[in-house]
């Protein structure tokens, strides 16, 4: 595998850490109303899907570097747009400290993320990612909905 | 690069086609009608979505593997549910075998995909997926607001 990779590690938190960042932009998008109430055809509100992308990230992470396997809760106290981005932001940097202490060697392992997903690490954390993507996209449908447009796609920086 | 990557050329491919075969099964869920003409807040069909993932794929590979840069056409002359997911199959056929073209070495090589963006291969894949993700999203949206349960998104095989 480390003879044959396409995607160093650095480059796929890059990647990782960009999506955040555009996915904070989409959270900035939101009048504060909207993000905690505005919904489409049953779905959750935008808040919600950015809670349960919250309890992915940092609890996922920590999961896998501690070893130890933890049930996940999207029930976070944050209540405003304020302090979800303020989650956000802390996490960004926690993102980059946890993401730093998983060897190379452990991307590989099969881990049972949240006790009930077995794959290789790479593979959960991909998931994650993959996550977020889907539910941001579905915040860019509500915002449209709501007359406001999205940040560009590529507004990753 | 080549020492340090933590995703494999074969797991990248997987993990694509495993999004291309929930596409597949999201294009599916949609009634005939609904495919090209229902929208929301002024956004695309979900019809013309699949058209722009199906203008970027395959010909992205196309321009990657014989390294000449064209622009891309999203006005695909595909006008049926059937005709879309003829060319969706057609397609996943042609993805594998012109990934499998694009030797480990290259995919750190800065290419000019559709003669605009400039980053290295393995980045401009992992944009078409990342776009993939995204769109399909914006399609399960629709889904549930014409009151249709969406594939799980776990559903990739």
């Amino acid at each position: 595998m480390n003879t044959q990779g396409i995607v160093s590690k650095g480059d796929f938190l890059k990647n990782w850490q960009g999506h955040r960042t555009l996915t904070r932009r989409t959270i900035e998008k939101f009048p504060e109303q909207d993000l905690f109430n505005f919904s489409i055809g049953g779905m959750r509100p935008f808040s919600d899907m950015v809670k349960e992308i919250l309890s992915i990230a940092v609890p996922g992470l920590e999961s896998i570097v501690t070893n130890v396997i933890e049930k996940y809760n999207h029930d976070l106290p944050l209540a405003t747009k304020a302090e979800l981005l303020e989650r956000w932001d802390a996490d960004t940097v926690k993102i980059n400290e946890l993401f730093e202490q998983i060897s190379i060697d452990r991307f590989q392992e099969n881990f049972k993320i949240f006790g009930e997903y077995e794959f290789p690490i790479v593979e959960n954390i991909q998931y994650f990612i993959d996550n977020e993507v889907h539910h941001r996209a579905q915040g860019y449908v509500y915002l449209r909905a709501l007359g406001i447009e999205p940040p560009f796609f590529w507004e990753r920086y």
